[in-house]
């Protein structure tokens, strides 16, 4: 029997008692709602693309500011990843017919702003900042990827399961603290400071049309958490 | 006939009367003497592969400060390529068994520096830097690219002759031009500015035993030269 986790790739990690009907039942009720929440296809495929690309651009500030050229080169590939996952969203607005700028040219403004003020302070909290909100954002995009119409759902769930690079952040990071377990408490703080911008983000490019109320909302985000904790574990850092 | 090359991919535009055996008979000697000039396959390959990341730098500065989201992807598409050289060149050292960023680091000092003073004031003027020294670079790394052993010799050339994205470049400048013809002579300034360091940091990557005397160097640079006057040609600026 398997506890079906809408966020983790690694559901044997969810460390929730195993033989708990009611939990599951809500888990698979979430699953339905959350596909109801999906705005319509051009709408999340413009903010999709538009995050990705803020997504990519914070990684290029750890590229530049990486401390050796073996981390810069590392960062570069996981920047890479972010592009292509970009370039794969915008793929699909032209597959549509549409200009992608002019699509994602709304959301600008919001993320840029989202970005600007996750943008972290030095090298370690930008790699915090990549790491973290990448993974609360893949998440969430696959989870709504779901209530997309037909083979695009497919298609955007395989974008948002593709390679993200967390293990090169993971080895980075791990081996900063390491040298300087001052970073921990720091980096782990930071971290915090980033769910409340992250999920509030997320909260925006649900549909209007399906004016969810905050409790449906609520065991979604729970479990968007869940997985952001694992992340933070991952690190050696309490979430 | 054909009028032989070093650095134009287009050479039907190379604006030199068509039957002048000297000048051919030179162009042939150029290509010979080049070789002799490449430095052993690891620092070639470290020198190259770090001026790529450099250039995919400048390119992110470029999708940061883009005036538009279509600009902005735009740019991320450039940079994307650019970014693909760099892992292709990276991945010729791994095939090596070489450590990327160790072999990239002699040479991190000089070329951030470069990077630093040809970063631009704004975003026409790092455009301009992109499309410029990705050119002069590109040219002469492909040029110098057949002087390594074997394989190596064909797979690096290919590299160098991959999609540049130059074309979406043009596009953007161009209409940025047009829409402010005061750029025009900013710009071209600018690109002539440009050339001097980029020379200097091409030349310091060639071989030091071969001791190339400054004679036989001349007719080499002067191709990257009558190359670059047409990519300036291109934007419609005088070089």
């Amino acid at each position: 029997m398997r506890v079906v986790s809408l966020f983790g790739r690694r559901p044997k990690r969810v460390d929730v008692p195993r033989l708990k009907p009611r939990r599951e039942a809500q888990a698979n009720i979430n699953r339905v709602d959350f596909a109801e929440l999906t705005p319509e296809p051009i709408a999340y495929l413009g903010q999709a693309a538009y995050l990705q690309l803020a997504i990519f651009e914070t990684l290029t500030h750890a590229v530049a500011a990486a401390p050796t050229t073996g981390a810069k080169e590392t960062l570069s590939r996981v920047a890479g990843l972010s592009l292509a996952k970009h370039q794969a969203l915008v793929a699909e607005l032209t597959r549509r017919g549409k200009d992608s700028g002019e699509i994602m040219a709304p959301y600008a403004e919001r993320i840029d702003h989202y970005a600007r003020v996750t943008a972290g302070a030095d090298w370690y909290e930008t790699l915090v900042t990549s790491y973290v909100t990448s993974g609360l954002l893949d998440d969430f995009y696959r989870s709504l990827a779901g209530g997309l119409p037909g083979e695009t759902a497919l298609r955007v769930g395989a974008i948002f399961s593709g390679a993200d690079g967390h293990d090169l952040i993971i080895a980075e990071l791990r081996s900063a603290i390491e040298t300087n377990p001052r970073l921990a408490s720091r980096l782990a703080m930071w971290g915090r400071r980033l769910v409340g911008d992250t999920l509030l983000i997320a909260r925006s490019a649900l549909s209007e049309q399906s004016h969810p109320d905050e409790a449906r909302l609520e065991p979604v985000f729970t479990e968007l958490i869940a997985a952001h904790t694992r992340r933070m574990d991952a690190l050696g850092l309490t979430a």
